[in-house]
């Protein structure tokens, strides 16, 4: 199913067919305006309420519609209301939904590659995929890798550098992973299931039932805001800030290929930049509500921690192993290998200019 | 003067009004939507050609053209053209052109409080400015400080943490400013003249020719892609990357209000959404490029260099007395007390999670 065709243009149209004075002749040139006037359906892998995931989704849907002046109406149906978290891949490749808005490390099993347009462990922040994307080659790519499912796809927020998650005790050393029941999607997970841990995929929606229930031990979510949101300081105490294993992931507004070339070139410029507008904003809105959340966090008794430099050993040995694991796909080498040059130069310019200033301004202003 | 009215559309509407035929009567309607069809003129502060900030404007120009699918079609002239870089914001007051695009830091004359929302020394990274203006009260503030000079700001861009600039001399201690002919705009430039420097604000198209005359000594101007296309590194050698005064200069697209008034609900929508989508991808245009272009100037012969931390010091204080001068004026102070607030509670955060993530990643990924 493409773009639903409005009702009200057809019963326009079956209406000014009636008439022949000129009248109904003015009003029979209306609909050639309106002729585009469509109803998109956007799903998504977000709950209805996912504090900031669903917003960015709303934001997109709503950012359309304005732009286009109600030439394009775009409704959002949040996870399980019309399919469910891990399904809108597949329904807006099969064009049962016109797009979503969502995370694509949940589809890693349609493509691998998905990995470099979501969240690579030890990978990117998000100013260093804005680099690597709209100027360094990865939007050709990506339009590559979506276009074998019949996909365009765009950036269209993150939720900043995610939190290494919340545990139901002290991790010290990488051997606590041992055994340990978590969740965590992606490749990130793969990494941890190196170091021995249970890992579960399960969509946000989820996952405070699982913590509560003891289905697992500990799991990441997003970062303070969210995280306090979603409530698991209710059930666990021990809190890692910085994580390896999403340092800037991408969200993705992904149209079916055929709707988005059916758009006009305006709608299509709209959607392009509602990504980029969106990414802009969703970011801005993650990290502007961390720190007061924090702050909340550890006013309510949580403890919160980071990782020793050990155990970033060790996730940095693991990661390596997964993210290297399928380069036999020869996209995924050509992806790597782009990604890679570009955070390594990306990475040297933004430690000597906003490293060496921020380092700066923070010691000469906190002295 | 506000939006220009379309000729085509005036044309369009004589010629139809001469015929009385069916195909005559549905042309009539067409006018109906092409009612809006404007075309508006864009002034800016940059130079044509000028390396990614002259792009910057053009990439806005170019959305809300192709967004609006030809309703609003905006036709840029560079600084020069139809108005002088430093006369962009009273000639969009006055309504003689209806929007420009620049950095506001040039109109501190006009009110001191624009340094919030172009750049304040020692002040916000451009992800710190994003937290505050779209989720922090920036924007409202935007809207009081440019509404009383009948103005609507957007912020559309930044260049990045810009560098410390181009010098004849090697910069050893603080006294080596006294008596230095330089080029720094804004509240940055007011910084330097503490430190004894003959501060001058010189637009961006003649800075080469004032270097390059021996009428100034060195110059800051961006970073090393737009520094190098410039050609500071033909006249001078030594070089600062990080630099205290433009961690995360905004460029704004900033329109008459009684043009921003006069458009459609999704025009309006256009614009806003325009300026974020041009802020990332301006951003991440000048972020990709440096890199590269600073292994060029190196190998080209420049000696690249930080201030030492008895320089930063010195920058520290004397831009505590120069951001603390015009608190006099009410709006000022409010915008002050809302910046640092929201400052220091992102730059927590941020150093908290995306520094402590960099850190160790290039600590892993580079052992």
């Amino acid at each position: 199913m493409g773009g639903k065709t409005d009702m009200d243009r057809r019963s326009f149209l079956r209406t000014s067919a009636l008439g022949g004075s000129a009248a109904a002749a003015t009003a029979l040139a209306a609909p050639a305006y309106a002729q585009g006037k469509r109803t998109l359906t956007m799903v998504s892998t977000w709950g209805r309420g996912l504090a900031g995931v669903h917003d960015s989704a709303q934001y997109c849907a709503d950012r359309i519609t304005e732009m286009t002046d109600g030439q394009l109406t775009v409704e959002l149906k949040a996870a399980g209301e019309l399919v469910g978290a891990f399904e809108v891949f597949d329904a807006v490749s099969a064009g049962q939904a016109d797009m979503y808005h969502g995370v694509d490390y949940y589809f890693l099993g349609q493509h691998p590659a998905l990995s470099f347009f979501s969240q690579v462990p030890f990978g990117m922040t998000f100013q260093e995929y804005n680099n690597w994307y709209y100027h360094g080659g990865g939007m050709d790519l990506a339009d590559q890798l979506y276009g074998i499912f019949g996909l365009k796809s765009f950036a269209a927020g993150s939720t900043g550098p995610q939190s290494g998650g919340w545990f139901n005790k002290e991790i010290n050393g990488p051997e606590d992973f041992q055994g340990l029941k978590f969740r965590m999607p992606g490749q990130g997970g793969q990494v941890l299931g190196k170091l021995g841990a249970s890992v579960q995929n399960i969509p946000g929606a989820e996952v405070y039932q699982a913590l509560s229930s003891g289905a697992i031990d500990g799991t990441e979510w997003i970062g303070p805001w969210a995280d306090e949101k979603a409530g698991f300081q209710e059930i666990t105490k021990f809190y890692y800030t910085a994580g390896f294993h999403e340092p800037g992931p991408i969200l993705s507004l992904t149209t079916n290929l055929d709707v988005f070339e059916s758009l006009t070139p305006g709608q299509k410029a709209v959607v392009e930049e509602t990504g980029k507008a969106s990414s802009m904003w969703t970011m801005a809105l993650f990290m502007a509500n961390n720190a007061a959340a924090l702050q909340r966090l550890q006013a309510g008794g949580v403890k919160v921690l980071e990782f020793s430099d050990s155990i970033w050993d060790a996730f940095g040995a693991a990661a390596k192993e997964v993210v290297e694991a399928p380069m036999g796909d020869d996209l995924y080498k050509e992806c790597y290998d782009s990604y890679m040059a570009s955070m390594a130069a990306s990475a040297g310019w933004i430690s000597r200019s906003e490293g060496t200033y921020s380092a700066q301004r923070n010691r000469v202003l906190g002295g």
